[in-house]
């Protein structure tokens, strides 16, 4: 018999992305949207990058009830029972140890990656190159791995890893701490020292590792899943799931175990990413036209403007003239215009 | 038997709109459009305005055969076969022509008065006593009568009239001359003279006097009309308006009997008045905010924004942060943002 796959991905695809409004939406939020005008959805470039790394129906979804139909139009090659729908949002670790609970009950010797479903990535065989070392390294015992990406400005929307020792003959190095958003001062210190990295949310793991790491540091959590897992695979699943999920505690996986454990390592990498998590950010992202705009949307023509990011891929025509440094969104009817510089506001405008 | 009533209203509603975009588009037209806000499109106020002023059956709307279904569900209280479809577009002397010859062949007595379909009254008592005075001058014989309004500012944007001596016993004077839209300069010394006057377009005369004029001053149109009129109200009028109507020249009634009839009268008027030909008129009829933001649309919200226009009344939501003395327009997925300083260019913007 051909050796099993034991590769599991684990996209989160709960967020409401609401910096992004109107483009994204809480009907219709980043992960679901073309954000960059290449045709794909943030989720579908997600599961492209991970697609080769293992079979389909070794790739999970954890998201919210609200947007199972959308996660089944936008990628129908994942098998409808690997979208584990969350009755309520209850923070990353009740959603990450209901995937892991799940995936145990199926794959005792799985390695797993947790990944955002909605940050970007340039280089993506670098990317591949990359999971498949730190997989390679967690499935070896307890070691919890996280990317570490190279920073390459001093980013103060960013948390930091502090990278420690590095492994004798791997790139993997042990994590000395992690690092709030910094602000700018320390962001530069942070860059100059050339040992901090950003912390790009990416977890890798084998499922004892984590399963046993709840146990120990969140323990009632652990006793939840235990519960639910009796009923993964039967006719109960879905009621005992309803039941049990909303009663977690709201908690990061950063304050659950990553802050906890002392067998945290991060692999410094450097293959273009962004959490595209600004206007700002994607402006940075996009190509741009010799005055500093950068459009996505067929139909936009921009008359003596400077410095804008245009983001209107659906509609029939976008005329601007005069606009400068300035973010223009249209989506199903909903328009915004704003300063990219009053951006940290687009959260408060929201109609 | 009671005595008919004899005036007719000509609407006339083929125009264009393409300083507008994309408010109005070829497609749907300024005439069509509820400019204002008030929930009644222009053709609708100027309807409602002459409505008091003869039956419905003595109104009719001259348009392109592309907007009579547009007419008919905008104003379906006008008998249809009052809707008089133009094959083709030859400016207003044949427009003009072809309503005056069809109402002359069923109301021989009949006074006319030919308007705009999208130019806005304030005071539309007033309008009404102006009308029916003109009225009542024009059908006494050979008199041509042009509303002249009183003018309020040195507007260069308007035609002007030069008013001469006043009709004893009455508010009518003689027109000495029309002029073209003037310079600024010009303009001022307009105003500052106190006998010129803006031309609205708004003409009243009985049909004789005008297909009389018509006769004299176009004979060749004149002749078109009458190989038309045998088959008005016949099997064939369509047939035989779609032959004719387009071999008639292109040509203003300005130009075919306003400049070369000696019959021309001038009722000054103070009703409030614009052609709403601008969004910079626009902007001035609208009420305005603190900030002098103009809106048109319940779902706009103005941050930091000052002496914006904004017409977006279908949009879901409209949230607009730093923009200042721009027009702002959504329609049906179009969007055009524009500096006011430069919106005689949105002719050249429409995509």
């Amino acid at each position: 018999m051909e050796k099993m796959n034991t590769t599991h991905i684990v996209i989160m695809a709960g967020g409401i992305g609401s910096r992004f409004w109107p483009m994204s939406t809480p009907e219709y939020p980043k992960q679901f949207v073309d954000v960059m005008g290449c045709g794909r959805t943030m989720i579908q470039m997600t599961v492209e990058r991970f697609a080769p790394l293992c079979p389909l129906e070794n790739m999970w979804v954890v998201t919210s009830e609200d947007y199972v139909g959308i996660i089944r139009s936008q990628i129908p090659e994942i098998p409808e029972s690997n979208i584990l729908a969350e009755p309520c949002a209850r923070n990353t670790a009740p959603c990450i140890a209901y995937a892991c609970w799940k995936i145990m009950a199926g794959c005792p010797e799985a390695n797993i990656v947790v990944t955002p479903s909605d940050a970007l990535v340039i280089n993506v065989d670098e990317f591949r190159r990359i999971i498949r070392g730190a997989l390679s390294f967690a499935s070896e015992g307890e070691r919890i791995v996280t990317l570490g990406i190279k920073p390459t400005r001093p980013e103060t929307g960013y948390g930091y890893i502090a990278a420690g020792e590095q492994i004798a003959g791997s790139e993997i190095c042990a994590v000395e701490s992690f690092r709030e958003k910094p602000d700018a001062e320390t962001a530069q210190k942070y860059l100059d020292a050339g040992t901090y990295l950003w912390n790009a949310g990416i977890f890798i793991w084998n499922v004892d590792t984590i399963v046993g790491s709840l146990r120990r540091f969140a323990p009632e959590l652990a006793a939840k899943m235990d519960t639910m897992a009796k009923a993964f695979y039967t006719a109960d699943e879905k009621k005992v799931v309803g039941e049990v999920f909303p009663t977690c505690e709201k908690i990061s996986i950063d304050y659950a175990v990553m802050e906890k454990a002392d067998y945290i390592y991060t692999y410094p990498s450097d293959f273009g990413w962004s959490d595209v998590g600004t206007w700002g950010s994607l402006w940075t992202l996009l190509p741009h036209d010799e005055n500093g705009n950068a459009v996505v949307g067929k139909n936009v023509h921009l008359y003596e403007c400077k410095g804008c990011i245009v983001h209107a891929p659906n509609a029939s025509s976008v005329v601007l003239e005069g606009i400068e440094d300035s973010i223009v969104v249209e989506r199903e009817g909903r328009i915004l215009i704003c300063r990219m510089s009053e951006e940290q506001r687009i959260k408060e405008f929201q109609k």
